[in-house]
């Protein structure tokens, strides 16, 4: 296939579909709340669900609520699998998980108007809860698709919210009967938003991500003792909100220490009881972990139950932690990646390998098929975030190196 | 008067009222929850009026709640007022505010059986929310009470829950129509537990408070970028909860090493958007600081305020700060800790001088009329938590030199 008999995508068509998805759940301030399960989620999924059918997919929903959109090959072989998410944290943008779906659904209806057929089918995937914002932990969905979890486990996971995952998704009307995995794809690949500064900065357009980094979440409670703010000594205190925010400022130094990929965040913290004349008798926090390299990232999890550990002894507090989430590193497929590198050369575009910080669907997936990922640039590195922007061009040409791999896997 | 013609409070009814009182809005874990105008605090107010009555007081109540049970003199002169609050925090105990209020009902529970009759009327005062939990600033009534604040400034409070003070007053039947500060006493004491470690170390069983610390409450806000966990580098952050943990550890440090009286405290903390895969958008938090120096507690907060200016600088966040409550340092009135020493010393007891490190009702009664306070031991210095605890010989003790110090003050 060259680049002249290569049909291409129509970006602006894409970029309304994005803008209309990004309309539900809209916040005052501009930012999309569409936490998994949610009433906004389930508009955004009958939205999704109407194009797909619009486009003459056939709709699959399993019993975690993940939705595949099937599009008949002409062997009746495993079909190459596209997709990302459409939940979101809970002040996010509107290009992330997004813009893979849509893209999925814009070379179907590209392949649709250009009469294409492909040897196997294609199928566009909606995972559910990949964020975790709401349910922990996050990728879910893909996790369930891929094996990882079993599926009444699954619905049995209570959200920040004191939810039940199975009842939030009955409740939206997306309990599915088909069994997770049902499906297995001959290939996945995923285009998606980096969510970091690397291409934008370096002003590139694209690039194939060929790993990615593993994940820990815990939630560490500090536990000390209440007391009143005016008349107890500085040294006779047991501050469980002096603790964490020690911990805070460790982990910071431990990332920076460790250097490489290593970032370290606590973006949640709870105090008790969260007075202002009560010194907090316990503070209640997650430390999410991330690094490429596993024996780096372990080192990461035992310095900081070490410094944990030190922290109660001098302060006369006590720790624990819990916890919430941990995925290894991935490597990503070889062949997958090269075929998105020769995908993006045959449009005139260099393509740099780069590595997603971000945990995703694909990495799942990773543990089912042959899978890569596609990454165009977020401007500024923003994302989670209602200024997270990719520039329409960008966002063009990331579903056409989609479109450009998956007919290229399409052969049988 | 000398220790044989003295009457003497009976200790096993004051601890039998302080129970009683403590059962109302007790939780499972064995602490007072009476936030001011809650549900809770009317039933403890209920309890108490009813008590009042029984023992004959006259009752009025004021128009921000301040409750007065008034014991005729024998001469119609401005009364002798003792009396603290009822309301609690969160988490709080039951004899912080408690002991005082029950102790006035106490000492004319015992005039009362003695026939004893005073010069000068007397006063037992409830007043309205001294804590500052749901309603700030702290000590609102006693603060009205004295010409502080106008009612209607006090009345258009609004609560941590949203509520307005006004209308929680009208709700729980306490919007009284006396108007504060109409009785102006010729003298006031008030008993309180020391919430503080001092006389429990030293082994010593009352106190005579000759001053106070003062109060600096604010609360900060920092403001960095919203962003995702994984894939923003630590070096291109603008992490708001790790500027406030930044200064929570400063605060910590300043007050070390300011030295003295000196403490500080972060009671209160809120993150956004708070979930585990974002970095922190802001950070909402309260800074308590307090000194019996004016002039260290200003430099306090300078220092606070020039470390606030230099973290906004070197991590790239906004701070501001907003006052929630400005008390200076007290001075109490010589001669009525004389008076108390005195009477402590008619009973064999040592007497030290103290210093109060919490804001009390008796600083603002200081505005209008010569005061001071007698302070029993806290068992271990703990405060604002189930396990505050005064024994019941010191109970007893502090509301019998309470009396002494009420009879020697009621002479006309």
């Amino acid at each position: 296939m060259n680049s002249v008999d290569f049909p291409r995508v129509d970006g602006g068509r894409l970029m309304e579909r994005i803008e209309t998805l990004g309309r539900v759940g809209m916040k005052a301030d501009g930012s999309c709340c569409r936490l998994a399960l949610s009433d906004e989620d389930k508009l955004g999924r009958d939205l999704v669900v109407s194009w797909m059918r619009e486009l003459g997919l056939e709709v699959r929903i399993d019993k975690v609520g993940n939705i595949i959109g099937l599009r008949k090959g002409i062997k009746d072989l495993p079909p190459v699998m596209t997709g990302s998410h459409i939940d979101t944290v809970g002040t996010g943008g509107k290009f992330d998980g997004n813009l893979g779906v849509l893209a999925g659904l814009e070379l179907v209806h590209t392949l649709n108007d250009a009469g294409v057929e492909t040897d196997r089918p294609l199928a566009v995937a909606v995972f559910t809860d990949e964020e975790g914002a709401r349910f922990q932990p996050d990728m879910l969905g893909s996790l369930v698709y891929a094996g990882g979890m079993g599926v009444e486990e699954a619905l049995a996971v209570r959200g920040i919210d004191g939810k039940l995952f199975g009842e939030e998704l009955a409740r939206i009307g997306y309990a599915g009967t088909m069994e997770p995995g049902t499906l297995v794809p001959s290939a996945f690949v995923e285009l998606h938003i980096e969510q970091g500064p690397v291409l934008d900065q370096a002003g590139e357009s694209v690039a194939a991500v060929h790993n990615l980094q593993g994940i820990s979440w815990q939630e560490v409670t500090v536990s000390g003792k209440a007391n009143h703010a005016g008349t107890t000594p500085m040294s006779m205190r047991h501050d469980a909100g002096y603790g964490a925010a020690r911990t805070i400022c460790f982990a910071r130094e431990l990332a920076l220490e460790l250097g490489g990929t290593q970032v370290a965040t606590v973006g949640s913290m709870r105090f008790e009881p969260n007075l202002v004349n009560v010194i907090p008798r316990q503070a209640t926090f997650t430390v999410d972990l991330r690094n490429t390299d596993e024996a780096t990232l372990k080192e990461a999890e035992s310095r900081l139950a070490a410094f944990l550990h030190m922290l109660a002894e001098e302060q006369g507090l006590e720790t624990s932690s819990r916890r919430l989430a941990r995925f290894e590193p991935v490597e990503f497929d070889r062949k997958v990646v090269s075929i998105i590198e020769e995908s993006a050369a045959a449009m005139g575009h260099k393509c740099r390998r780069i590595t997603s910080g971000a945990g995703q669907d694909a990495q799942m997936l990773a543990r089912i098929c042959p899978t890569a990922m596609i990454f165009v640039p977020s401007v500024g590195g923003i994302s989670h975030n209602p200024t997270e922007l990719t520039r329409p061009e960008h966002v063009e040409l990331g579903a056409n190196v989609l479109l450009g791999t998956m007919l290229r896997l399409s052969k049988a």
